[in-house]
Protein backbone atom coordinates (compact mmCIF):
# COMPACT_ATOMS: atom_id res chain seq x y z
CA UNK A 1 0.00 0.00 0.00
CA UNK A 2 1.19 3.33 -1.03
CA UNK A 3 1.53 5.61 2.18
CA UNK A 4 0.69 9.52 1.77
CA UNK A 5 3.03 11.95 3.41
CA UNK A 6 2.02 13.49 6.50
CA UNK A 7 1.92 17.30 6.40
CA UNK A 8 1.81 19.80 8.89
CA UNK A 9 0.24 23.18 7.69
CA UNK A 10 -0.25 26.35 9.57
CA UNK A 11 -0.25 30.19 9.03
CA UNK A 12 2.08 31.12 12.03
CA UNK A 13 3.74 34.37 13.14
CA UNK A 14 7.30 35.62 12.83
CA UNK A 15 7.62 35.22 16.54
CA UNK A 16 6.08 31.68 16.19
CA UNK A 17 2.38 32.32 17.55
CA UNK A 18 -0.58 30.73 15.41
CA UNK A 19 -3.34 31.60 17.55
CA UNK A 20 -3.99 34.32 20.30
CA UNK A 21 -3.75 33.90 23.90
CA UNK A 22 -5.53 31.51 25.77
CA UNK A 23 -7.90 33.96 27.70
CA UNK A 24 -10.90 32.86 27.32
CA UNK A 25 -12.22 35.98 29.22
CA UNK A 26 -11.48 37.61 26.27
CA UNK A 27 -12.56 35.92 23.18
CA UNK A 28 -11.96 38.96 21.04
CA UNK A 29 -8.15 39.00 21.46
CA UNK A 30 -8.00 35.75 20.17
CA UNK A 31 -9.69 36.18 16.91
CA UNK A 32 -8.00 39.12 16.18
CA UNK A 33 -4.65 37.29 16.31
CA UNK A 34 -5.91 34.99 13.91
CA UNK A 35 -7.41 37.28 11.36
CA UNK A 36 -4.21 38.62 11.13
CA UNK A 37 -2.90 35.25 10.79
CA UNK A 38 -4.94 34.49 7.88
CA UNK A 39 -5.52 37.18 6.14
CA UNK A 40 -3.32 36.60 3.28
CA UNK A 41 -5.94 33.46 2.64
CA UNK A 42 -9.42 34.64 4.07
CA UNK A 43 -8.76 38.23 3.28
CA UNK A 44 -8.05 37.93 -0.31
CA UNK A 45 -10.80 35.67 -1.94
CA UNK A 46 -10.71 37.91 -4.88
CA UNK A 47 -6.90 37.02 -5.50
CA UNK A 48 -6.27 34.49 -8.21
CA UNK A 49 -3.12 33.67 -6.62
CA UNK A 50 -3.96 33.22 -3.17
CA UNK A 51 -7.17 30.46 -4.37
CA UNK A 52 -4.53 28.92 -6.95
CA UNK A 53 -2.36 28.06 -4.03
CA UNK A 54 -4.84 26.74 -1.85
CA UNK A 55 -6.33 24.63 -4.62
CA UNK A 56 -2.32 23.15 -5.42
CA UNK A 57 -2.59 22.78 -1.55
CA UNK A 58 -4.81 20.10 -1.38
CA UNK A 59 -4.99 18.46 -4.39
CA UNK A 60 -2.40 15.58 -3.29
CA UNK A 61 -4.40 15.56 -0.04
CA UNK A 62 -6.47 12.43 0.73
CA UNK A 63 -7.44 13.56 4.53
CA UNK A 64 -7.20 15.94 7.08
CA UNK A 65 -6.05 15.54 10.78
CA UNK A 66 -7.20 18.63 13.52
CA UNK A 67 -7.57 19.66 16.99
CA UNK A 68 -10.94 19.96 18.69
CA UNK A 69 -10.27 23.27 19.73
CA UNK A 70 -9.32 24.23 16.32
CA UNK A 71 -11.98 22.88 14.42
CA UNK A 72 -14.47 24.95 16.98
CA UNK A 73 -12.51 28.07 15.69
CA UNK A 74 -12.22 26.68 12.22
CA UNK A 75 -15.24 25.67 11.05
CA UNK A 76 -17.13 28.76 10.80
CA UNK A 77 -14.71 30.47 8.51
CA UNK A 78 -13.65 27.77 6.51
CA UNK A 79 -17.83 27.43 5.74
CA UNK A 80 -20.26 25.49 4.58
CA UNK A 81 -18.29 24.43 1.08
CA UNK A 82 -14.67 24.13 3.01
CA UNK A 83 -11.55 23.96 0.63
CA UNK A 84 -10.75 21.13 1.72
CA UNK A 85 -13.23 18.51 0.19
CA UNK A 86 -12.19 15.46 1.93
CA UNK A 87 -12.66 14.26 5.36
CA UNK A 88 -11.10 15.22 8.13
CA UNK A 89 -10.32 13.70 11.47
CA UNK A 90 -10.97 15.42 14.66
CA UNK A 91 -8.94 14.62 17.47
CA UNK A 92 -11.16 14.67 20.41
CA UNK A 93 -11.93 13.78 23.88
CA UNK A 94 -15.58 13.28 23.78
CA UNK A 95 -17.44 11.56 21.06
CA UNK A 96 -19.40 13.42 18.88
CA UNK A 97 -21.64 12.61 16.05
CA UNK A 98 -19.61 13.20 12.54
CA UNK A 99 -20.52 16.89 10.32
CA UNK A 100 -20.68 16.78 6.84
CA UNK A 101 -20.22 19.51 4.53
CA UNK A 102 -20.70 20.64 1.22
CA UNK A 103 -18.53 18.98 -1.63
CA UNK A 104 -16.82 16.20 0.25
CA UNK A 105 -15.75 17.75 3.26
CA UNK A 106 -16.80 15.56 6.86
CA UNK A 107 -15.61 16.09 10.08
CA UNK A 108 -15.02 12.98 11.72
CA UNK A 109 -14.08 12.78 16.05
CA UNK A 110 -11.83 10.51 16.84
CA UNK A 111 -10.69 9.46 20.65
CA UNK A 112 -8.36 6.98 20.70
CA UNK A 113 -5.04 8.93 20.31
CA UNK A 114 -2.83 10.63 17.63
CA UNK A 115 -1.36 7.21 16.23
CA UNK A 116 -5.22 5.56 15.74
CA UNK A 117 -6.39 9.12 14.26
CA UNK A 118 -3.36 9.22 11.61
CA UNK A 119 -3.98 5.26 11.24
CA UNK A 120 -7.73 5.77 10.46
CA UNK A 121 -6.74 8.98 8.07
CA UNK A 122 -3.93 7.12 6.50
CA UNK A 123 -6.46 4.41 5.37
CA UNK A 124 -9.15 6.90 4.40
CA UNK A 125 -6.64 9.16 2.25
CA UNK A 126 -5.86 5.74 0.37
CA UNK A 127 -2.58 6.75 -0.45
CA UNK A 128 -2.73 10.44 -0.77
CA UNK A 129 -1.48 12.80 1.35
CA UNK A 130 -2.39 13.78 5.15
CA UNK A 131 -2.85 17.46 6.82
CA UNK A 132 -2.10 18.35 9.77
CA UNK A 133 -4.14 21.56 10.22
CA UNK A 134 -3.44 22.39 14.01
CA UNK A 135 -3.96 23.46 16.89
CA UNK A 136 -0.39 23.64 18.58
CA UNK A 137 -1.09 20.87 21.34
CA UNK A 138 -1.97 18.81 18.53
CA UNK A 139 1.21 19.32 16.32
CA UNK A 140 3.46 19.26 19.11
CA UNK A 141 2.13 15.99 20.02
CA UNK A 142 2.83 14.63 16.68
CA UNK A 143 6.28 16.20 15.89
CA UNK A 144 7.60 14.82 19.03
CA UNK A 145 6.32 11.40 18.63
CA UNK A 146 8.74 11.21 15.01
CA UNK A 147 5.28 11.11 13.11
CA UNK A 148 5.52 13.81 11.14
CA UNK A 149 6.97 14.12 7.23
CA UNK A 150 6.54 17.53 6.29
CA UNK A 151 5.97 21.10 7.68
CA UNK A 152 4.51 23.82 5.65
CA UNK A 153 4.03 27.05 7.33
CA UNK A 154 2.52 30.30 6.09
CA UNK A 155 5.25 32.98 7.60
CA UNK A 156 3.08 36.14 8.29
CA UNK A 157 5.29 39.40 8.78
CA UNK A 158 3.82 40.47 12.60
CA UNK A 159 5.03 39.99 15.74
CA UNK A 160 2.16 39.23 18.11
CA UNK A 161 4.35 39.42 21.27
CA UNK A 162 1.81 36.90 23.01
CA UNK A 163 -0.47 33.66 22.01
CA UNK A 164 -0.03 30.28 21.78
CA UNK A 165 3.59 28.99 20.21
CA UNK A 166 4.32 26.34 17.59
CA UNK A 167 7.17 25.23 18.81
CA UNK A 168 7.14 25.05 22.49
CA UNK A 169 7.07 21.40 24.92
CA UNK A 170 8.58 19.22 21.33
CA UNK A 171 11.31 18.16 23.69
CA UNK A 172 15.00 18.85 23.28
CA UNK A 173 16.42 16.67 21.07
CA UNK A 174 17.24 18.64 17.80
CA UNK A 175 14.74 18.10 15.08
CA UNK A 176 16.74 18.52 12.02
CA UNK A 177 14.70 19.69 8.91
CA UNK A 178 15.44 20.00 4.70
CA UNK A 179 13.80 23.09 3.02
CA UNK A 180 11.85 21.75 0.18
CA UNK A 181 10.48 25.24 -0.86
CA UNK A 182 10.21 29.13 0.01
CA UNK A 183 7.59 31.05 -1.67
CA UNK A 184 7.08 34.74 -1.39
CA UNK A 185 3.54 36.24 -1.75
CA UNK A 186 2.12 39.86 -0.95
CA UNK A 187 1.44 39.72 3.22
CA UNK A 188 2.95 35.88 3.23
CA UNK A 189 6.13 33.88 2.75
CA UNK A 190 5.24 29.87 1.96
CA UNK A 191 7.77 27.64 3.99
CA UNK A 192 7.80 23.97 2.98
CA UNK A 193 10.17 21.69 5.37
CA UNK A 194 11.04 18.12 5.29
CA UNK A 195 11.69 16.47 8.75
CA UNK A 196 14.65 14.37 8.33
CA UNK A 197 14.00 11.22 10.32
CA UNK B 1 21.79 65.49 8.18
CA UNK B 2 21.02 61.62 6.15
CA UNK B 3 20.60 59.07 8.87
CA UNK B 4 20.95 55.25 7.42
CA UNK B 5 18.58 52.65 8.16
CA UNK B 6 18.92 50.68 11.66
CA UNK B 7 18.95 47.09 10.97
CA UNK B 8 18.45 43.80 12.79
CA UNK B 9 20.82 40.72 11.18
CA UNK B 10 20.32 37.79 12.98
CA UNK B 11 20.26 33.36 12.36
CA UNK B 12 17.49 31.90 13.95
CA UNK B 13 16.08 28.45 14.17
CA UNK B 14 12.54 27.74 12.88
CA UNK B 15 11.56 27.34 16.18
CA UNK B 16 12.85 31.22 17.19
CA UNK B 17 16.17 30.35 18.98
CA UNK B 18 19.24 32.66 18.05
CA UNK B 19 21.55 30.75 20.58
CA UNK B 20 21.92 27.68 22.51
CA UNK B 21 20.49 27.63 26.55
CA UNK B 22 22.11 29.87 28.93
CA UNK B 23 23.89 27.13 30.77
CA UNK B 24 26.97 28.45 31.87
CA UNK B 25 27.57 24.60 33.70
CA UNK B 26 27.54 23.02 29.83
CA UNK B 27 29.26 25.69 27.29
CA UNK B 28 29.66 23.07 24.81
CA UNK B 29 25.55 22.74 24.19
CA UNK B 30 25.46 26.64 23.65
CA UNK B 31 28.44 26.48 20.59
CA UNK B 32 27.20 23.26 19.43
CA UNK B 33 23.68 25.38 18.95
CA UNK B 34 25.45 28.62 17.21
CA UNK B 35 27.84 26.41 14.96
CA UNK B 36 24.51 24.83 13.65
CA UNK B 37 22.74 28.45 13.17
CA UNK B 38 26.03 29.89 11.57
CA UNK B 39 26.85 26.77 9.35
CA UNK B 40 25.94 28.46 5.97
CA UNK B 41 28.01 31.26 6.91
CA UNK B 42 31.27 29.99 8.47
CA UNK B 43 30.78 26.40 7.54
CA UNK B 44 30.74 27.29 3.57
CA UNK B 45 33.13 29.64 3.17
CA UNK B 46 34.20 27.68 0.35
CA UNK B 47 30.63 29.03 -1.22
CA UNK B 48 30.96 32.01 -3.31
CA UNK B 49 27.28 32.63 -3.33
CA UNK B 50 27.50 33.18 0.72
CA UNK B 51 30.53 35.25 0.25
CA UNK B 52 29.21 37.20 -1.88
CA UNK B 53 26.22 37.61 -0.25
CA UNK B 54 27.98 38.77 3.05
CA UNK B 55 30.07 41.20 1.28
CA UNK B 56 26.75 42.35 -0.47
CA UNK B 57 25.20 42.43 3.53
CA UNK B 58 27.87 44.89 4.81
CA UNK B 59 28.52 47.47 1.84
CA UNK B 60 26.13 49.93 2.78
CA UNK B 61 26.81 49.34 6.44
CA UNK B 62 28.38 52.20 8.24
CA UNK B 63 28.83 50.87 12.23
CA UNK B 64 27.51 47.83 13.92
CA UNK B 65 26.09 47.34 17.26
CA UNK B 66 26.19 44.34 19.02
CA UNK B 67 25.59 43.12 22.89
CA UNK B 68 28.29 42.15 25.04
CA UNK B 69 27.42 38.79 25.57
CA UNK B 70 27.50 38.28 21.74
CA UNK B 71 30.34 39.73 21.46
CA UNK B 72 32.61 37.61 23.81
CA UNK B 73 30.81 34.38 21.76
CA UNK B 74 31.54 36.25 18.27
CA UNK B 75 34.68 37.59 18.46
CA UNK B 76 36.71 33.80 18.06
CA UNK B 77 34.34 32.74 15.08
CA UNK B 78 34.25 36.83 13.44
CA UNK B 79 38.30 36.55 13.61
CA UNK B 80 41.60 38.52 12.82
CA UNK B 81 39.96 40.21 9.63
CA UNK B 82 36.13 40.54 10.36
CA UNK B 83 33.79 40.51 7.27
CA UNK B 84 32.32 43.83 9.42
CA UNK B 85 34.92 46.10 8.44
CA UNK B 86 33.17 49.10 10.28
CA UNK B 87 33.21 50.53 13.71
CA UNK B 88 31.30 48.09 15.98
CA UNK B 89 29.76 49.58 19.74
CA UNK B 90 29.37 47.19 21.92
CA UNK B 91 25.97 47.81 24.64
CA UNK B 92 28.04 46.76 28.13
CA UNK B 93 27.84 47.64 31.77
CA UNK B 94 31.94 47.55 32.29
CA UNK B 95 34.34 50.17 30.75
CA UNK B 96 36.56 48.23 28.65
CA UNK B 97 39.84 49.57 26.39
CA UNK B 98 38.10 49.28 22.82
CA UNK B 99 39.85 46.32 20.56
CA UNK B 100 41.08 46.72 17.03
CA UNK B 101 41.14 44.29 14.44
CA UNK B 102 42.35 44.18 10.54
CA UNK B 103 40.45 45.58 7.66
CA UNK B 104 38.84 48.74 9.81
CA UNK B 105 36.89 46.70 12.52
CA UNK B 106 36.95 48.37 15.51
CA UNK B 107 34.91 47.08 18.81
CA UNK B 108 34.12 49.92 20.95
CA UNK B 109 32.63 49.39 24.86
CA UNK B 110 29.27 51.98 25.95
CA UNK B 111 27.81 52.14 28.67
CA UNK B 112 25.23 54.74 28.16
CA UNK B 113 22.38 52.63 27.36
CA UNK B 114 20.52 51.57 24.11
CA UNK B 115 19.86 55.19 22.73
CA UNK B 116 23.32 56.68 23.46
CA UNK B 117 24.76 53.66 21.86
CA UNK B 118 22.37 54.04 18.53
CA UNK B 119 23.60 57.79 18.64
CA UNK B 120 27.20 57.09 18.73
CA UNK B 121 26.39 54.21 15.78
CA UNK B 122 24.77 56.61 13.82
CA UNK B 123 27.12 59.51 13.82
CA UNK B 124 29.99 56.87 12.91
CA UNK B 125 27.72 55.33 10.24
CA UNK B 126 27.28 58.72 8.72
CA UNK B 127 24.20 58.39 6.53
CA UNK B 128 24.77 54.72 6.03
CA UNK B 129 23.35 52.04 7.72
CA UNK B 130 23.31 50.49 10.81
CA UNK B 131 23.35 46.97 12.10
CA UNK B 132 22.42 45.64 14.83
CA UNK B 133 24.27 41.51 15.46
CA UNK B 134 22.26 40.75 18.84
CA UNK B 135 22.27 39.43 21.08
CA UNK B 136 18.14 38.34 22.31
CA UNK B 137 18.44 41.15 24.49
CA UNK B 138 19.88 43.86 23.20
CA UNK B 139 17.03 43.39 20.01
CA UNK B 140 14.39 43.41 22.55
CA UNK B 141 14.92 46.58 24.24
CA UNK B 142 16.03 48.02 20.65
CA UNK B 143 12.61 46.19 18.94
CA UNK B 144 10.23 47.14 21.74
CA UNK B 145 11.38 51.07 22.23
CA UNK B 146 10.41 50.99 18.62
CA UNK B 147 14.01 52.25 17.20
CA UNK B 148 15.05 49.24 14.75
CA UNK B 149 14.01 49.96 10.97
CA UNK B 150 14.83 46.66 9.50
CA UNK B 151 14.81 42.91 10.79
CA UNK B 152 16.91 40.54 8.75
CA UNK B 153 16.79 36.63 10.06
CA UNK B 154 18.91 34.37 8.20
CA UNK B 155 15.93 31.01 9.00
CA UNK B 156 18.11 27.51 9.43
CA UNK B 157 15.99 24.68 8.66
CA UNK B 158 16.49 23.24 12.08
CA UNK B 159 13.97 23.16 15.28
CA UNK B 160 16.51 23.15 18.67
CA UNK B 161 13.98 22.74 21.25
CA UNK B 162 15.52 24.85 23.47
CA UNK B 163 17.87 27.91 24.39
CA UNK B 164 17.79 31.64 23.64
CA UNK B 165 14.31 33.17 21.86
CA UNK B 166 14.93 36.27 19.67
CA UNK B 167 11.38 37.30 19.85
CA UNK B 168 10.40 37.22 23.50
CA UNK B 169 9.93 40.31 26.22
CA UNK B 170 8.89 42.31 23.53
CA UNK B 171 5.65 43.55 25.22
CA UNK B 172 2.28 42.68 24.04
CA UNK B 173 1.41 45.33 21.61
CA UNK B 174 1.23 44.25 17.62
CA UNK B 175 4.28 45.03 15.55
CA UNK B 176 3.37 44.94 12.08
CA UNK B 177 6.09 43.96 9.32
CA UNK B 178 6.51 44.69 5.76
CA UNK B 179 8.10 41.78 3.90
CA UNK B 180 11.39 43.13 1.55
CA UNK B 181 12.61 39.84 0.30
CA UNK B 182 13.34 36.46 0.69
CA UNK B 183 15.95 34.60 -0.37
CA UNK B 184 16.20 30.80 -0.46
CA UNK B 185 19.83 29.33 -0.42
CA UNK B 186 20.74 25.79 0.71
CA UNK B 187 20.53 25.32 3.94
CA UNK B 188 18.98 28.66 5.12
CA UNK B 189 16.24 31.43 3.99
CA UNK B 190 17.32 35.10 4.06
CA UNK B 191 13.91 37.10 5.24
CA UNK B 192 14.18 40.60 5.60
CA UNK B 193 11.19 42.69 6.77
CA UNK B 194 10.36 46.47 7.49
CA UNK B 195 9.09 47.64 11.08
CA UNK B 196 6.24 49.56 10.15
CA UNK B 197 5.72 52.45 12.59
Amino acid sequence: MNVGTFILDLSMSLDGFIAGSKDDKNPDSELGALDILHDWRFGGQSSTETEAYEVEKFKPMGAGIVGRRMLDLGIGPWGENPTFHMPIFVLSHETRKPITRQGGTTYTFITEGIESTLKRAKEAADGKDIMLLGGADVAQQYLKAGLLDEIHLHLVPVLLGEGIRLFENIGTEQINLEQISVIEEPGVTHLRFRVVK
